[in-house]
């Protein structure tokens, strides 16, 4: 269907090599060829890239490609359109404004009986299933928590058991952050991975690109990816359960139930 | 201050030609070197490139001059901070959802006094004088019209009447848009140029670069240009006096109260 990429860190830390991996799945060793998008968080601002061209031949990916920009929180997404046409407007990551912060949603699956959802204040602007739930998470976030509390554990609880809610009606592989956490939630195509001291090689599955992370990190780095499939045949990637979720905050897991 | 670009057409359009001259600006032939973004849609959907880096030294903006996104909405902006730090959540324009279409919002100018305006549901990510007053307008709008009119117009003149309180605070030279409408309100500095058939040669002031409009167009094209100073020194600019709106439509003002 799609896939999904994210990335947690407690530095500021390009995501080059694994993106580099994604963007061949965008039509070139996976079906993927209809648009992408990639949200970069810098502080409390964000930008994205994206492009309803496939991946693996856009411009614009390849200066993703070649332009190291070092992120704390990074939300990727390659789009093999179901619910909505090709178009710029069904491009994932979508971004809204929530608590003052800029909140990215990305999503693999696909939703039946949707369509009732309440989304109140937040209208969806495409034609996905995904934009739609993602206005619906935020519209029932925004009635059980008015204000932002200080603990943001029960706001993650409470999206988890919005996520059992909306896998329900369909498959339902979530990421979604707020520049400080990222978020992931699995129905069926969902791995990650934590990297840290002492860093060793890697080497892409997609292309036929190696890299010796200890060259270009420091000890104390700590860089989490998640991604739908592994993006590398190296190394040993946790695969995530139905139904199961995790909150990354700075490279670290600091909730999950698993 | 800083500096505003925008274009209305009736077919999709590259701003290359016009960006280029815009971008020397950042840096270079002037002082806007904190930070730089455009913003194209295309249908309902839009993108924006953006950089808190001197745009005349930008990777990214070097791909965006080269790249011919075509386009029939376009805003941009080159950043000389006064209000709120050199950052991306503080570099224009701004996009925010609203009636279910994108609105982006570029300012030049600097307002005092502006604390005490109330954004309701918006709440700025920033901490920019241009950013609260875009929350504000939607406040203002949202509670004007709690549903979108058929007709824009209406809007439009509200719009403009929330610019003239917000021009007693200071300067404020507007760029607006829904991807449908370009909005364009001066206070000082703005000048528009509505290029059609017969098109001729066109000399960028910024920049050795001559285009011959007539090899990149057909006879029907429609492209207004708005920018705060001009772009071209062989073409005559409409200068805008303090108070004047135009809503722009396919390149066709449909609205000014001129």
């Amino acid at each position: 269907m799609c896939e999904l990429l994210g990335m947690s860190a407690n530095v500021p830390t390009d995501i080059c090599f694994s993106f580099s991996g994604l963007m061949q799945r965008g039509g070139k060793t996976g079906p993927h060829s209809d648009g992408w998008g990639i949200t970069f968080y810098e502080g409390k601002g964000c930008r994205t890239f994206r492009d309803p061209k496939p991946s693996f031949e856009s411009k614009v990916a390849q200066l993703v490609k070649n332009y190291p920009i070092k992120s704390q929180a990074v939300i990727s997404h390659i789009r093999q359109a179901n619910r909505g046409g090709v178009a710029l407007e069904n491009t994932h990551p979508f971004t809204r404004e929530f608590w003052g912060k800029n909140w990215t949603y990305a999503h693999n699956g696909q939703l039946t009986d949707y369509q009732g959802l309440a989304t109140g204040f937040y209208t969806p602007i495409g034609e996905t299933d995904s934009e739609l739930a993602f206005c619906w998470i935020l519209q029932e976030v925004s009635k059980q928590f008015p204000v932002k509390p200080n603990d943001m554990k029960p706001v993650f609880r409470f999206i988890a058991s919005l996520c059992d809610q909306l896998r329900a009606l369909g498959v339902f592989n979530l990421l979604l952050t707020d520049g400080d956490f990222v978020f992931a939630y699995c129905t069926n195509n969902l791995h990650h991975i934590i990297r840290e001291a002492p860093f060793g090689h890697a080497q892409l599955i997609d292309e036929n690109i190696e890299i010796n992370f200890a060259n270009e990190t420091s000890d104390s780095d700590v860089v989490a990816i998640i991604a739908t499939q592994p993006l590398t045949d190296n190394e040993v990637w946790h695969k995530m359960q139905p139904g199961e979720y995790c909150v990354f905050c700075r490279g670290t897991i600091m909730l999950t139930n698993k």
